[in-house]
Formats: C-alpha cells, sequence, structure tokens
C-alpha cells in the first residue's frame, strides 16, 4: 500500500465506522427501480471520479445496505461479524494472497494446519483430515465427491457412465445444496432420496431403513447418507448415533451436514447433541454462520486422511513442482478443487486466538440461552403459536396471528390469510426497520417466522422482547384489506 | 461494531500499514519446521490471549508472511492489491453479508447487475448473464454444466449414466481445473483432449479439428472446447476466430477461459489478441489476477441469458419465496452452485468507478509495455535465454545461464543440469528476499522463469532492470557443487 492508499482506506474505515454504527437504522429500504433510481449515478461506471465522489457514493450506498451487524437482523443464518474475524478478514484481503503453496502462504499455511487440527479434535476425528471451502454448498461437493470416489476410485479417470445408479439419502428438511450437487456432479437430482421428517425435523431413521433396504433390493448403490445437524428452518438435529449405525450396517458414507449445528460442539452442555458425529466419514460446518465469522469459511472435515489429495490431485507442474527447496508436504492446495483460494481459516483462527474455547463456549451458551428465551416468550404470548418444541439449535418458528384472526376455527382458509399475513408482516417489519426476519412454509406449515439467533455482542432477553413486540405491533397493522383477498 | 471492535481495527490497521510498507522485505523465508517453532506460541489457541497479546503474535506472523503487494512479488498471475478493491472488500466484510437475495443485499445486487452489464458489453455478449464465482476453476465448473445442461437438460434430473460419452477438448497448455472439472462433474479425466500447442503455446486448431473428427467417427458427443486466452506459463491465446469457426461448424459449445488475458480487453490497441471471444457461448475472466482485484473475483459470462438459472436453480422455499412483497426477479442467488456468497462484484466495482475504462486502459497498456520491455531487455542479456517470442500476454519465460554453464555443448546432460539450476536460483533469490519468480517446466523444455506482469502502481522499467539483475547476481552464486550431481 503506498501513501495514498492508506489515505483513502482511512477515510473508507471512517465511513465504516459511522455506517455501522448505533445510530443508523437497520435498512432504508427501496424497491429495487426505486434504489435504481436513487442511486443512479452513483452506481455509473461510465466516468471517471475523484476520491471524494467516490467516497461520497460509497457512503450513500451504504446507507441503502442492510446493517447485519445490529441484533434485530436476523433473515438469515449469519449475522454481525465478529470485529476478531473481521480483522483477520482485513489483513488477509491486503495480504492479498492464496493457500495453495507453502512459498506464498507460509505463516497462513500452518495456521490452516493448526485450526483444522483443532477441530479435527473437537469433533472427535483428531486423525483426519480437512480443508476451508467457499461455503457450505462447496463443502457438499466435496462430501459427496470423496464418498463417490472412495467407493469407485476409477471414477476420476472414466466418468460415472459405467458406474452403477448411485443413490443419496437425505432428509426432505436438509439444505437444497444437496439438490444441487447432485446435478453437478452427474448424479442427477432423482437420485437424492428425501426421506421423510418428524414434527421435530428430524430424519425418521426407519424410513431410512426402508428407503436404504428398496435401493438395495432394486440393486442400486446406496452411494452416502446426508444427516443434518441444524436443519435451515427448524433448526433440527438428526439422530446421528442411529444414522451411524445404519451407515454401519450397509457400508454406506455418512456425511453431516453440521454447517448450522456444528457450532454446537463448542459447548459442553451442548454438545452431545451431535453426538454420533464422530463416527461420520464427513462432516461440513460453517464458522461463518452461528459463530460470526465473516463471510465465507466453511470448514469440510474428512475421517480418512490422504483421501482429500488423492481424489482432488491433478499435480500441476507449474505450481506443485516436486523439486521446490523446502519440504512440499507443506504445499496442501492439490487436495482442493480450487486452484486460488483465499485464507478464510486465518479469521477463523483470529477468533479463535482472542476468545480460546472458554470464551467461545460461552458465547455458544448463551446464544441457546437466548433462543430459550425467546421460545419460552413465544409460548407466553398472546396471539403467538410456535411451530416446534423442543428446539435443538438457535431457531424459534411462530405464527403471529393478529386480534382479527383470533378464536376463529383454524380451518384451510383461515390458514391460508395466515399465509398471506406472515409475508405482510414481514414487508410492514422491513419497511419500518424494527427487524429483519425470515419466513418460510415447510410441509404442511403455512407461512411462519424463524427467528434463529447467532453469537453477538449485545444481544440479550430485552432485544428479543423487543422483537416481538415488533412483530406484534406489525402483525395489528395487518388487516384483511391488505391481503387482497 | 462496537467501539471496541472500532478500537481493534484501528490498531491492527496500524499493523497493516507497517507490515506492508516500503521498508518491509518482501520475505523472510523459514522452512516449515523452522517457522513452526518460531511461531509455536503465536500459533496456539488453546489459552486465551488479550488484546495486546493478540496483536503481538499478528504483527510477527505478518513478518513471516509474504508481501505480495511489492513490484517483486512475480510469483503468480497476482500480485498488489490495488487500494480501491482493497477498501471494497473490507467494506463488503464489515458489511458481512450474501449476494443471494435484493433483501439483504439491495445495493450489492445492483452493483453485481451493473458491473456484469458493463463486462458483457466489453466481451461482446450484450445480452448475456453471468455471476461472480469463488475463482477460475469453479468458473471452469460453470462452464461445463452449462455446456452440458444445454446439450442434455436431463442431466439435470437424470444424472450422466444413460447419456453418451462426451469429450472436452482443450490444449495441453490449458490449466489444470478443467481436468479437476472433468472428475468432479462425473466426465472423467481421460475424457479430457489434450490438443498440441504450437511454439507459442497455441492450441493447434488443425489438430483440435482431426480429433474432433475422431471422436465423431467414434459416436462419442464433442460437448466443449476449452480456448485458452492466456495460458498459465507462457501467457499464449489459442486462435479465438478459428475455435469459433470449428465449434460453429461441429455445433460444440466454445468456452474461452480468459481468466489470465482477459483483462486485455481493456485495452483499445490489445483487445484484437483476444478477437473472436466475442463468438463464445461462455467466458470466464478473472479481475484478481491483471487487474489487482484483492482475491477472489473470478467472473463467468454466458452468452444465453437464462440458461444460468434454468440449469442451477433449486427454488428453496425459504430463501426465494415468491409472495415477496418486492420483484423478485432482483433475487439473483438461484443462478449460483452456491447459497451465501461473497459481494465479489463491489470490489471490482470500487476500481472500475475510481478508474473507469480510460484510467483501466492506462494500466493494462502499461503493463503490457512493461512486459515488452523485460522481453528486450532479456533478449538483449547475456546468459539470459528466452522460452518464447513474442508474447500476447505479460508473461516473459526465460532461462539464466550461468557463466560456467555458457559455451557448452548445449545436449541433454547439460540441460538437466540448467533444470535443476532454475530451482537453485530461485531459492537464492527467495532466501534473499530479492524477488518471487514463478519457475516451471513445460513439454520438451526444461525448468525456466516466468516472470508475469500485473497492475502495479510503481512498476517501472528500472525495476524490471532489477529484477533482472537479481536473477543475474543469483544465478553466478549457483556452482555445480550446490546442485549436488
Amino acid at each position: 500500500m503506498d501513501s495514498n492508499g492508506h489515505l483513502f482506506l482511512d477515510r473508507v474505515f471512517g465511513i465504516l465506522k459511522e455506517e455501522t454504527s448505533d445510530q443508523v437504522p437497520l435498512i432504508n429500504f427501496k424497491h429495487p427501480k426505486e434504489l435504481e433510481e436513487i442511486l443512479r449515478d452513483d452506481l455509473d461506471i461510465s466516468q471517471p471520479v475523484s476520491d471524494c465522489e467516490l467516497e461520497r457514493s460509497v457512503r450513500k450506498m451504504l446507507q441503502y445496505s442492510v446493517k447485519t451487524n445490529k441484533a434485530i437482523f436476523r433473515n438469515q443464518l449469519y449475522g454481525c461479524p465478529d470485529h476478531y474475524g473481521l480483522a483477520g478478514s482485513w489483513i488477509i484481503e491486503a495480504f492479498n494472497t492464496s493457500q495453495y503453496t507453502f512459498e506464498v502462504a507460509p505463516v497462513f499455511t500452518l495456521v490452516e494446519i493448526k485450526i483444522l487440527k483443532h477441530i479435527l479434535n473437537l469433533f472427535g476425528i483428531p486423525e483426519g483430515d480437512g480443508i476451508f471451502s467457499p461455503g457450505g454448498s462447496i463443502s457438499m461437493l466435496y462430501a459427496l465427491v470423496a464418498a463417490r470416489y472412495k467407493a469407485f476410485p476409477i471414477v476420476k479417470a472414466k466418468g460415472m457412465r459405467n458406474l452403477p445408479d448411485m443413490i443419496i439419502f437425505t432428509s426432505e428438511d436438509s439444505h437444497y445444496s444437496i439438490r444441487k450437487a447432485a446435478h453437478w456432479l452427474g448424479f442427477g437430482t432423482e437420485n437424492v432420496r428425501l426421506i421423510k421428517t418428524n414434527d421435530l425435523g428430524q430424519m425418521v431413521m426407519s424410513e431410512l431403513d426402508t428407503a436404504i433396504q428398496k435401493e438395495l433390493a432394486l440393486g442400486r448403490y446406496p452411494l452416502m447418507v446426508n444427516a443434518t445437524a441444524g436443519t435451515t428452518v427448524l433448526g433440527a438435529i438428526d439422530d446421528l448415533e442411529v444414522a451411524a449405525d445404519l451407515c454401519k450396517k450397509y457400508r454406506i458414507w455418512m456425511h453431516v451436514d453440521a454447517c448450522w449445528g456444528g457450532s454446537l460442539i463448542l459447548s459442553s452442555k451442548l454438545r452431545n447433541r451431535l453426538k454420533g458425529i464422530e463416527r461420520a466419514n464427513s462432516i461440513s460446518w460453517n464458522p461463518h454462520k452461528m459463530m460470526g465469522v465473516p463471510l465465507q469459511c466453511s470448514a469440510f472435515l474428512l475421517r480418512e486422511k490422504g483421501l482429500l489429495h488423492e481424489a482432488n490431485a491433478a499435480a500441476a507442474q507449474y505450481l506443485f513442482q516436486q523439486d521446490k527447496f523446502y519440504d512440499v508436504r507443506y504445499d496442501t492446495g492439490d487436495k482442493s478443487i480450487q486452484c486460488g483460494r483465499k485464507i478464510d481459516a486465518f479469521k477463523l483462527w483470529m477468533i479463535w486466538k482472542a476468545r480460546s474455547d472458554t470464551g467461545l463456549e460461552r458465547l455458544t451458551d448463551h446464544v441457546m440461552e437466548i433462543a430459550e428465551f425467546c421460545l419460552s416468550a413465544v409460548a407466553r404470548k398472546d396471539g403467538f403459536k410456535l411451530v416446534t418444541v423442543p428446539i435443538q439449535c438457535p431457531n424459534v418458528c411462530f405464527w403471529y396471528i393478529p386480534t382479527f384472526m383470533r378464536n376463529k376455527v383454524e380451518d384451510e382458509k383461515w390458514w391460508e390469510t395466515m399465509h398471506k399475513i406472515t409475508p405482510k408482516i414481514k414487508e410492514l417489519l422491513t419497511v419500518s426497520s424494527r427487524l429483519m426476519v425470515a419466513y418460510s412454509p415447510l410441509h404442511h406449515h403455512k407461512n411462519f417466522f424463524r427467528l434463529a439467533f447467532t453469537f453477538h455482542p449485545v444481544l440479550d432477553e430485552k432485544q428479543v422482547l423487543d422483537m416481538l413486540q415488533s412483530i406484534e405491533e406489525c402483525g395489528e397493522k395487518v388487516t384483511l384489506s391488505m391481503l387482497q383477498i
């Protein structure tokens, strides 16, 4: 960085401080066309601008951007970035490098090794291997590729054509990335079997057993069971012990998608909810979700050491030369599907170094306590109706029933109205900048809210009550006439 | 961010300024085991540390990290991050959000649309579509998936098993990511045909023609021709016009891997080297390489609008609800294989906004002028021997022949010695912190140097001469005894 660069970054840092301060609203919502109009000149890149003009545009654009650092941003399974992680991300951006070889990333290579080792220990597979990938969906690709390669190493050279029909098992509540992965990797989405879930959102293991037996009887190859630890909507954790038993019985690759719920491993009180995960062949975990590592930080872990390299290596001569002057076992990049790869491990390392196991455990327990508090508040409050109890991850799902809808027969028509009310409340919450919260239908359930909690420096019970009050107040503003029915 | 966070980030910013200043050396090389020892306590995450201790560790770790911002970092096809891009990356990290829906990323969605439109225009496919992906290798996956889906839409549901044998054509000098992609997507690496290159590193088009005819005669399905615009080592650009003609003749998907050379599109003087690219079905371009956008920024472009969404959409109910209160056509995330996706577009937008087409053209021309200057300096200097002339991208490839090796018969044994000399010079350059430069063998060529140039605020001819002098001086230090032969 030259001094001009420093000055500019200094001023941008100033803008960032102001635009992420307590005073600014969560969101200043404008509809797409309107926002395009407001920012027309700012977005324009046809003419060069001075640094001052650029700063002015950036400031204005950030005013219309969502402040995900606020506790009332509950729209996704991520939220406020941890400031240690943010510092880590600024460092890796400034040090602009790639995680493939020791020579360009000596320290960052050691950091990745260190943090992976620590995580592998936590998850109970200390002799395993791992890699950081750009998100949970790519980690899902890694899992399927590893499972397939282990079953049929010939796939690397020959492809899928002459292999048996392979079947992937997952719950109907699992993340959609598995269907995208099934398409990309050549399995086909029809070879993904969606196993029914119970009322809590957990895979019904007897159904899984039956489904496996059925595929075996049809002569198909059961490749992988994807158990979910923390489903996207309900936060359900599949019974990993039983999943492991079934995988052992039928010799199937067991993957655990712990992208969301994996963070419970940080708490000695909560980690028993993940019991059985230590028997998995592979695990994916996104510290960028509950833990607040800035996007993206996704760890893919593997029980069998060496497999990741064997499956993925292409031994590029220009990059992974074997006649280098240092120990090339520290060139870890050929395990990856990527060539250039961001140093996501460092952000996580920064947080861990600053907070240690003890601090992270406290934060995890706190998030779960807040979610439990929210759950009981929702259970108590008039007009609120829970979708599921108990909860396993910090997801609280419920409807808000406005007064004019109460004490009526909850028939199909009533539910159809509720289905329209939830998005309408969400709209009012958003445009009034009071709360950003997710909603979703699920199976026979009509649109409901999901309040999911993540590590946050100031998240407390008072704020949770405020969130519920916001929902109540916006909910009461909804009238039949607004719903156009 | 709270005020504690600000203070910590302030101090980290201070460390960054110091550790990327002109005064610090390029690299303080230590072998892996030695570095592990030096940083043992710093890497350790078993105990909580104070902010002061953390800062001390970070500072020390950065002292052993490579300063890729220096002009003498010529080790990869990326280098000094543009400070406008760096500001952009700091902003997106602080605003921690994902590019999937308009509601969480309203401004960033418009930014991506804007910059994609601009790029699509530049590449001559104004009606096309695109997406930012985490690197060129993932963009290669996108290309193959799009080509396959276009040819056989049934692949999404049914997989690869009942489809014809598909063949992928690429040059032997093309990037290894295509082989990794062939494995992952289920084609198999043996279905990648490596077409011979000429002395400049360009695909021999007559060989491509013959290869396609051969596969057709064998009843196989020629799926994609991957033409390269800027090979990794030599920087060769395939004849894209002829490639387009052949693809048209045989109705094959034409992809151009312009990850490296695509930046030439920014210059009206140089863009004719890419002629024919406007006829491609898809293009990948990594602005994080030559242009200095901080890693990662890779654009995948597609001629046919709508295909990306059709191929990749999974319509997750919890995220891409169709009953939202705004125009959901602005929710662009279902085009992606990722769910959470970083806002890479914003870094590029910052640079473009600040520098505009005009400024970027000047930087592109400058990089090419510097490379041409380097080329002629290498051609003139005693002991230097070029691998290829002329060059198409700013890659200059050559051997340095120490005095003791000169005026001898260049037989096999002589070349074997040269093969060992190049890595030895590289070692001396690295440990003395004078220059980090790539080396590679290629075909019958024994290990040679590749000096590749990227946008840099202070890169000038004097520095190029210094680099060559460093190579010369370290080259002269190499003796037969060092090579252990």
